[in-house]
């Protein structure tokens, strides 16, 4: 059995072949270039599911099913796209129709944190643990949970906006209408933006400049962790996960400064039985997102309703 | 079909007989008594539930299960109470085992807020909302959400602790290790101590006296629905819930208050789809522990794993 897996982000869209061990058979990326409209991408998707195709020994109707994670919002019960931030032109379409249509399977779509999440829990590092909680550190900041194998939902299937925590009352300002988000501290672009403003080129040189004892660098680097260790407090009272797996670009370079600013809430707290939440790393690496799209369509039992 | 429920709390305990359509037909009352230790207050449990059995036609063997909501920290799979603060006594005891070879039928037990919750998930101000969370505002904060007509747990079947999100990062101290928990300012408890630094009884006076426009009264409730707006808006994005049931002592008096602040962050809210979080009154009233922990028993369908 053989699926594919499809991560849409706002700049690269990757299309790959899985089969049922989560495996990456075959993979094919291209820019996502927003500004073409949906249906030039649509009609990319369409091309490339089909050439991946062609290069295997399988036809089309090989193909069990196709999954997709795509940067939200989304509505994963309607199957459409509603992110005016990242894929503007994309607002409102309808991508899982026309897949479902032209390919004749199954299809799928979920907010690419949620994948991701379900791929870490399928195939990585969270199998078993249970409520499973994966948070992504890249641009924004990314959440899904995994509670008994399947996607925790909100009302009308919609997905934790975790990014949004307050973790502090006065700044800086957000675009979701708080102030002081975790996002708005922590995430990528926002230590980009801070990095700019002292004459530093972007999160990675904060981090490595703040190693090196740069004042400015460092107090940055501070505002971050206590974000993170405030922000990982209230996951951890809220959600109670077994496992909190760690993501996303600013994860491969500074995965011990987050584990540790989210073990310091962990070690800190005393409602928590036992102190049951580990802190790892994700183990999928640049494709978690293709696998963590085919899990939806995978293992049926792992994908919640 | 006729199941027991026990709502245990730290000052009295409740026993009711209630049939499937959640009508609680007799039901007695009695004071908790921690000090007189745990096996005391069970021979009392077990004593007033042959009382209350023998009021009604039917013998022993007509109910069909019991159903116990205790104040927490508890551990459902165990059984077992947890909760040092307010049953120090009961430290580590198993309430189900005696009851169930006792009654010979089938007994759970989960944290008060959890069986509050379903009980007006199945009966009263939540019923088919999904997912359901239940604020109440008593001596504690308690929560309780109902996700596909299911208790969420975390690890090891442990639960919420949402009155330990932060909500101010300064002041007050709480004993869970945090500062400025929404529990150290919005709880009764709290808002009595600050009743008292200003000359006042309790929250109660706090609240009347802030309506005849006492300045230092007013700065109290303005702090404490300032808590309230802030937490909600953690857990609106945190567990996206259709519906916000509010219940406890603070509400009888005060909902208009609390749910105006909870309102203020909905209505702010841009991440969430259409804003369709609505907030209620709890509907059971002081029965609703009763009937609460009956539910545990009652359908099997609606309580989960």
């Amino acid at each position: 059995m053989t699926v594919i897996g499809i991560d849409i982000g706002g700049t690269k869209i990757c299309v790959g072949l899985v089969d049922i061990s989560g495996r990456v058979l075959l993979e094919s990326t291209f820019p996502t270039s927003p500004r073409d409209g949906f249906h030039t991408a649509l009609a990319k998707i369409v091309k490339t599911i089909e050439h991946v195709l062609s290069q295997t020994d399988k036809n089309t109707n090989a193909i069990s099913g196709i999954g997709i994670g795509c940067t939200g919002p989304i509505d994963p019960l309607r199957g459409t796209v509603h992110n005016p931030y990242t894929l503007p032109t994309w607002d409102g379409c309808d991508l899982v129709t026309p897949l479902r249509e032209r390919f004749g399977v199954p299809v799928r779509m979920e907010n690419d944190a949620d994948a991701a999440a379900l791929g870490e829990y399928a195939f990585g590092a969270g199998q078993k643990m249970n409520p499973m909680a994966m948070l992504t550190f890249g641009t924004g900041i990314g959440f899904g949970l995994i509670v008994d194998g399947c996607i925790y939902r909100g009302v009308d299937g919609s997905h934790p906006e975790v990014g949004h925590i307050p973790t502090k009352l006065s700044e800086p300002e957000c675009y979701c209408g708080m102030n002081g988000c975790f996002e708005s501290i922590a995430s990528g672009a926002s230590v980009d933006r801070a990095a700019l403003k002292i004459g530093l080129a972007n999160a990675r040189a904060v981090f490595a400049e703040a190693k090196l004892g740069h004042v400015r660098a460092t107090a940055i680097v501070d505002e971050v962790m206590q974000a993170t260790t405030t922000a990982a407090w209230t996951l951890i009272h809220s959600f109670l996960p077994e496992r909190i797996v760690l993501g996303g670009g600013m994860i491969d370079d500074q995965f011990d400064y987050f584990a540790n600013a989210i073990q310091q809430a962990v070690a800190k707290s005393v409602m928590i039985p036992g102190n049951r939440v580990s802190v790892v790393r994700a183990s999928l690496g640049n494709l978690a997102g293709v696998v963590g799209a085919a899990c939806l369509v995978l293992k049926r039992r792992q994908t919640g309703s």
